[in-house]
């Protein structure tokens, strides 16, 4: 569907490609300015983490899977960054675990929310999203929106990319929460249960992977703030040992 | 010049201040979108230093300063994103210490270049930028373009937040070449004489308020890969210690 034109043998051809598809939903109107800038904070954690997913991640998606498949309502939440930078990823997701998607946008519009939508049906998926009857209490303006069948009514979210604020009041409504940040530092890290500090692609790449002997029972002694130290410890220490400048920019 | 509506109660003013001239500045076709990608990254970093300027990189600001006004044709670099970022501080820059700014684009228009000259023009500075008659070697296409009287005859150039490319050919040519980028591990950063790593409004208003005893024979002494590994070990041991999420996102 997105067209891309970085040759395969390019050094940081999966960073670039993605970086494309974002600029290819900007220019369709899916993503929006502030989307980019943000794309660029997650860019840099996930430099410093090597671009790959770390030990610790891995053990927060098994955690998030496990607790995902276990939850009588999941609902994922779909912005116009997690659209473009993991669509297909999450279609694959939705359909493998049945969980429902719900397109939430922070900088709302009709046209958007029906833009991405649209984009899901597209690629053979329903999601929901057009029909938001309800609001997330605690949150102005039309950010607050969603629907009473999905984020509204689900015990547990997985809210990949989301703004600080909307995962405090999921938190508050006493959803378990599920973020998907490069940032362990961000607010929206640190209102998740479980914290999962990858990047987003990555993240329903292996969970669509993931077998369920690997994941099953991995919620219970999942220690998430332990987990984000370990997370900022390995950054910390790749920082430092990062001593010969590596060809990244 | 640039219109704000940010109440200057909000805790991480500055930064929000910042993107806001860079959206202002893309939308008036100066800023691109790779430039605000690449502003993310850079805020990613400066949230690691805690948003100001490191013991080290006020001892690279006074280095450079240093170097630039003992060297005989210096010259400032001036794209999109330093236009908006710094525009200002530039003008003050380049008045107090009379060293010549140049426009130089990575996504080359002749429209963008006139774009950032006049609006320097705009703010009493004249700029180089467009009457580019000279290539530099090694680079491809018009991103190669500069002024004979400028770029291409320096011998020190400070080039902020300038790719990597660029900067690699620039260094080939003999130059001195001063980097302020926010990521260590850039290629940009590999190739400076000096590496800045410091947000670039800061780098300007640091050098501004400078007194020439604090930086007049600190280029003799100065260490640039020693400076830039104290840095990395101080961005590793902040996000090692921060265990506390702090407030930022």
């Amino acid at each position: 569907m997105i067209k891309l034109e970085i040759p395969k043998s390019h050094p940081r051809y999966e960073s670039l490609r993605q970086r494309e598809k974002l600029v290819t939903l900007y220019n369709s109107g899916i993503v929006t300015i502030s989307g980019l800038i943000s794309h660029g904070r997650g860019e840099a954690f996930d430099y410093i983490l090597g671009e790959r997913t770390s030990e610790f991640a891995l053990e927060s998606e098994k955690a998030a899977l496990d607790k995902l498949t276990k939850s009588s309502r999941p609902v994922v939440s779909v912005n116009g960054n997690a659209a473009a930078l993991a669509g297909a990823e999450m279609v694959e997701f939705a359909k493998k675990y049945n969980i429902a998607l719900e397109a939430n946008l922070f900088h709302w519009s009709k046209e958007r929310i029906e833009k991405i939508v649209d984009m899901f049906e597209k690629m053979g998926l329903k999601i929901l999203g057009k029909n938001q009857d309800e609001r997330i209490p605690g949150l102005d303006g039309p950010r607050a929106r969603c629907e009473r069948e999905g984020i509204f009514s689900a015990d547990t979210v997985l809210i990949p990319l989301e703004d600080g604020d909307r995962a405090e009041a999921l938190k508050r409504m006493g959803k378990f929460v599920i973020t998907v940040d490069l940032n362990p530092l961000s607010r929206t890290s640190r209102f998740g249960d479980i914290s999962i500090v990858d990047d987003v692609r990555r993240v329903f790449i292996n969970m669509n992977n993931l077998e369920k002997k690997d994941y099953s029972g991995k919620s219970q002694k999942f220690d998430n703030s332990k987990n984000v130290q370990e997370i900022l410890k390995l950054m910390g220490s790749r920082l430092e040992s990062m001593r010969e400048w590596p060809e990244i920019d």
